[in-house]
């Protein structure tokens, strides 16, 4: 019914968010490994927009900015001064008079709406109403404007403030969100009036102008929790909540074990093959996928990595942007993995850092060992062969390569490439000295009394 | 009362679980370190059961190991056909044709119910019912089967799509579980027909067919979390929840102080004296005890492990199976200790792996410390003395020991045995040479200005 | 209004907890880091007591020491029997009898009450009322003393068991902490009897004794939160909760992002700058302070540690007490810092310890590095200078001077002051033997063979 249509969105994005307290944009703050801007613009996409104007409050480059990376092809729009919702949505002005034949408007700190809802709205646009506004039912409505509806039509948006005895008891609250029909919508924004305490011009208006040019109005209702707006850390930390218990249960609809889902942390983009067990405690950063099979054990922290099938990781294991681990390959505890591919069935056990590198093929890892892949300057790679065995506490200096096969003594500053099956070993020979260690205790008690005089 | 009684349980582990979305069998999956079936099978022991009967799926191998691991000399009956429950019920005619007083229908993915639930059915059944089936008061009975009660007696379980607008009033509801007097169990089992749209045979049944032979039936109640049956993710991370609940209020009981309970997760089998502390962000795999006054720090990962008597363990320390702690002992962060004793008083206070090993009392093992205990084929042991040192960043390579009091230089790397009180050291002497670092700075920078050319 | 007035607080101290099933005294349990007892005495002298008596069992000396630590000056009186409530406030007598004008008793184990609520009952003194007693709507009130309250005036305190039927309809019930006019307080107690089934002397019957003498009393109302008593370790569980509940939702009002509220803990004075992230899974332990724009990644565990402007800690990255980052310092993965300053711009990035040690602006430490602090008797100190760079799995053996700009070998162990610009290196030179390890692969294959044998 929509799929003809062509939509823009406009997302109001200019707030100062002053209750955040904070010097970045209210709109930059992050759900989910997201920001709110990019929850608000991917609904969008998602919910057929092909146009977007965000507008920004001045000199905001950087919502500018990450408007432009979340939706390729925004359009920026400032507004020099605050004079309300429709003031906001008229800096669209040029966008809105190209002619779409549904626009959208969207608050990005109201970031939780749906995509079906969107299409709710736009479908109701389609259906032949002039406008319609999104609202959800109040558990406490006290504060909100209410939407008032008579014989299935939306005849006013009344502010809290304004409202009878009578109007106080709808819990139909405004949300913010609404869907205008492009063809009159310039004319009607045009005709909002600034006649109030505030002398702002308010969107809300626009419902009684509309019906007065004999269009019908339409409220549509999400549940609350998509309503809801962010204008503190308080709210950011429910918000933040809402998205990551829907998380949850998409990933546990699709065959993931949380054993423990309240403390599993995912973003927006994590994905999971089938069978996959997640145990208590995991953290996911953006961009992680986990294959079918995999266990992710307590204390993870992955972000930016890919793990292959029935692989195995932590606990205590952080996979960095860029780790890829292969198709039974295990990362255990206190391990960091970047920028590094981890060969089929190749363990990395323990207590090791592998940066800029590539493990083969069931290669062994030996606790302690390090891949020393910075000189000050520069990063290099370590590259080390299927099956080779490097032994524990090794300092791997890059660049360089182990070959197939090779092993690295315990213990051995590696600075030389080492042969296929060939053995490397680079320290020193051990020497014992009888009864050093007693003749030792005795100095450095002597030496302790002495301190303590 | 039920202490002279024989009592059989037949435990139903054929359902196939499709909404759980897996390849491992419903009933395999776990709980608490336990599976589902464990669970079940754990309570029916301690209900008194002598007997049982697991009824499982065709080819289900994998359920019957867990099955005859959870309970030795638990009978496997296969249910070639899944015809409804009675019908699973008679997979194990032949156990229920032996004659028991009293024979317990359980399933395996309600696996919450608490022994002393099913005492008080097998009570029941000695009061003279001949059948007594499980209920409990649903919240939303919407879709459960009402077990309809007249003058104190259970007359019969009446299907939600099949009650009247009366008897969808009832709130208590069939979870599931049921006993039956042993004498009349298969006489009642086999009369029970298929007279219903699905054409399969329902327990159900049984109760209007007792009661047609003058049999008096009854219900009993148990809380409605015990009666949590199991269908998907999202419902076994709830009855994981309920499992951890009840185990953490189980440890305050004792005396142990949980900083934040919601925070630690417990096995089914963890075991502390009195005066432990666990603070925030624990797991506890399977076969922990921890003892009087220890303390097991933040994000600390137990598993198959012994802590003594004011022992300290973590923040981030990782007890694998058959780490064992002496008292006042210490494990702190970024350790992991496997497969070895850590003796009275002993300290591995930071990034140590300890593996197939023993450390003698008051030893001290520095920063860095690791057992290479494996040469790629075996694993070897390693022996550390009463009171020894061990410098920081030592490879210890197994086969070894270190005698009581002995010193290891840190950077050594030790491959031959050390005598007690001796001194051994493994490392190269320190160069340094004046300006070198100065004229590699220019070499370096000189080297990236090249490759960025 | 109370400014002027002389305070004086009575702390009851001396019950013995024995539902805590613990060898430690109950009040010196802790909640966010700081004993119940210290919560208590804090909270007093927030509300402007000058004078605290803390009343003690028998032999308390741990007790008293945690009172005069938490409240310097404190005095001790010791309860030598237990005779109830009346009876441990007179164990005050001689500080009552120096003349204060308010009297404050308060219980060391309900330590949730606010200062402001204490100011409250102070204030009601003031406004002439002879006892004020506080209490809370109990959501259940069964088996609470019911705060009967006529005509604004309080009447009576009943105990349950006595009350009438339209009296246990009463929710307002006594919450313990209760407040006396110094001027009357001392005639006031020594006329409280011990006419009751226990034989003890209560401070409920004050109430109307001090109606008799023609004083009014008063009941004052807090949240029943703050009215929460902690006899067993669920409910100092609960406690735990309701405090952490408390400071997450001051920081987040401060401007610090909690992404997840609940998983991070906090002690009683953590302290935040603006802007600061915190991840989830965090733990703060006492003294800790963060600096604007910092950020704390997840799984990490702080205490007694500063963190400057923008310095960046975790993931799971350990400061200890002592610990001071200076701005856009990074201490990375499995990293433990103690005692040491770490500069400006200073990287420790991933599996370090650093303790008793000064790093300076700018440097770099590679993976692996051990500060060797200890040699068994004494701890040495570790100096590194601005801008030096220490290859990975160093071992620095203190006590050593690393000079501004110098480097050290990876894999080097370095005894001996490094000058600036130096470069030290003190490891072997690396040699490698062509097929060695195929051979050894075969030796060692043949090893386990023999094994198995």
């Amino acid at each position: 019914m929509i799929g003809a249509r062509r939509c823009l969105a406009v997302v109001l994005a200019a707030g100062e968010g002053t209750r955040m307290r904070s010097d970045t944009p209210k709109v930059l703050h992050r759900l989910a490994g997201r920001t709110m801007l990019g929850h608000v613009l991917g609904t969008v996409a998602e919910a057929g927009a092909e146009a977007v104007v965000v507008v920004v409050g001045p000199g905001r480059d950087d919502v500018a900015a990450e408007a432009r990376r979340a939706f390729p092809g925004a359009e920026i729009a400032v507004q020099a001064e605050r004079l309300g919702t429709a003031h906001a949505v008229l800096a669209a002005r040029s966008a809105i008079a190209r002619g779409y034949d549904d626009v959208l408007v969207l608050f990005a700190d109201v970031p939780l709406v749906a995509p079906d809802v969107l299409r709710g709205l736009r479908a109701a646009l389609a259906d032949g109403n002039g406008l319609v506004a999104l609202g959800f039912d109040a558990a406490d409505p006290t504060g909100y404007g209410r939407l008032l509806v008579r014989d299935g039509a939306l005849v006013a948006i009344r502010e809290h403030k304004d409202a009878t005895e009578a109007e106080r008891a709808v819990t139909l609250c405004f949300a913010g969100p609404m869907a205008l029909d492009g063809a009159g919508a310039l004319d009607l924004l045009d005709r909002v009036g600034c006649d109030n305490a505030q002398a702002e011009y308010y969107l809300t208006e626009a419902v009684e102008l509309a019906r007065a040019d004999g269009r019908r109005c339409a409220a549509l209702a999400c549940p609350e929790l998509q309503a809801m707006g962010v204008n503190d850390r308080a709210q950011l930390a429910a918000a933040e909540a809402a998205v990551q218990a829907r998380l949850r249960v998409a990933a546990m609809r699709g065959g993931t074990t949380l054993q423990a889902p309240d403390t599993v942390f995912l973003s927006h983009d994590t994905s999971f093959g089938r069978d996959v067990t997640v145990e208590p405690h995991v953290v996911f950063g953006p961009g992680v996928r986990v294959e079918d099979g995999a266990v992710v054990h307590a204390f993870s922290h992955l972000e930016g990595a890919q793990v292959g099938p029935r692989a195995s990781v932590g606990p205590y294991a952080r996979l960095r942007p860029g780790a890829s681990l292969g198709r039974d390959a295990k990362v255990g505890n206190f391990v960091e993995v970047k920028s590094a591919d981890i060969g089929a069935g190749a363990k990395v056990s323990h207590l090791t850092y592998i940066g800029d590198a590539s493990v083969g093929a069931d290669a062994n890892i030996g606790a302690g060992t390090v891949t020393c892949n910075y000189d000050g300057y520069g990063k290099f790679r370590t590259t080390i062969g299927e099956g080779a065995f490097i032994g524990s506490n090794a300092s791997l200096v890059a660049p360089v390569t182990i070959g197939r096969g090779a092993y690295v003594a315990s213990g051995s500053s590696v600075t030389e490439d080492v042969p296929e099956d060939a053995l490397a070993i680079g320290r020193a020979r051990q020497t014992t000295k009888a009864g050093r260690a007693k003749s030792l205790r005795a100095e450095r008690a002597a030496a302790k009394a002495a301190r303590q005089g």
